[in-house]
């Protein structure tokens, strides 16, 4: 119970009902799970090349042929790499910062996978990197820093487009999604 | 009772509540309101030049000479032309359309203020129509449907940015909202 409590999200009371329904459970179920927490925390481990989390050397989009090697979208974290997989349109591959900028958390530059990034594009056969940073102040900020290093070397930098979002009504839009939505406005 | 009742969002309770309300206000407050709906439905009429509702001949935003009268951004509603007016960073004039196309219920071309916006486009001094619907089915069909009647015209037509909204994240975003982001990506 205690050790289920420390989960986020997880209080003593739905500790108390997991425990219990645990305790209920077939030695499988159980068992499955145990097992299914031991091997992520033994065969998970960051791609060797994008640092998204995989049990394998390499992940399956660094590892899929079929992919543009020349593309890389840089995320924050890897639910971002699954919410772009999700889109299905996406061809090129990524790079998993695993984190972003913020001084004040404690989060320098230097813990992110920034390094990492620089020799992918240096050691050639990149024509494009987007950033693909959340629209966020913390967000921003890292991409302005990768911006300043990867402009000397040349590469085509872009980063996700900023407006109305899909689906949304204007008379519901916040200021700032507004001004992004005309400054950014595009031509027909 | 009855009459407040008709009202949008106005059940019998919030009637009745709103009745009694009424009962025991000052004469000064009670007469105010019934005066100001009078006034609503007797002085306000829409502007002669873009529809936006005004007291006067012309709206504040086309009586205003500050404003550039060459940049029209199009909107459903004048409740979008508020959202855009509290940005505080247009300069530019609006045309309200009163509407989107949606045959379904019954709204066509026709019923929209169409018509007058090519009217003006057609009188001169216009350089730029920005097409600001909703992004949604029916604002998206209104858009395509008014780009056809102007591209003839040889006017700049262009639409609102679409991708993230400025302070979301990118593990909630939606597919839609993702590829949008990902589509009209910019060059830094």
């Amino acid at each position: 119970m205690q050790e289920l409590g420390r989960l986020p999200g997880i209080g003593a009371r739905t500790a108390e009902r997991l425990t219990f329904h645990l305790l209920k459970a077939s030695d499988k179920d159980a068992l499955g799970l145990a097992d299914a927490i031991r091997d992520l925390k033994t065969n998970i481990h960051p791609c060797t090349i994008c640092y998204n989390p995989t049990e394998n050397e390499v992940c399956n989009v660094c590892g899929d042929d079929r992919r543009e090697k020349g593309v890389i979208c840089v995320v924050e974290q890897p639910k971002d790499l699954l919410a772009f997989e999700s889109t299905g349109t996406y061809r090129g591959v990524y790079h998993v910062l695993m984190g972003h900028i913020a001084p004040l958390e404690g989060i320098e530059a230097e813990d992110l996978t920034i390094d990492s990034l620089l020799e992918r594009v240096k050691s050639g056969g990149v024509d494009e990197v987007i950033l693909a940073t959340n629209p966020t102040v913390a967000g921003d900020g890292t991409a302005l820093h990768i911006t300043g290093l990867l402009e000397p070397l040349g590469v085509r930098i872009t980063r996700l487009a900023r407006g109305l979002p899909a689906g949304g009504q204007i008379e519901y839009a916040n200021k700032t999604i507004l001004s992004d939505a005309l400054n950014e406005r595009r031509e027909i």
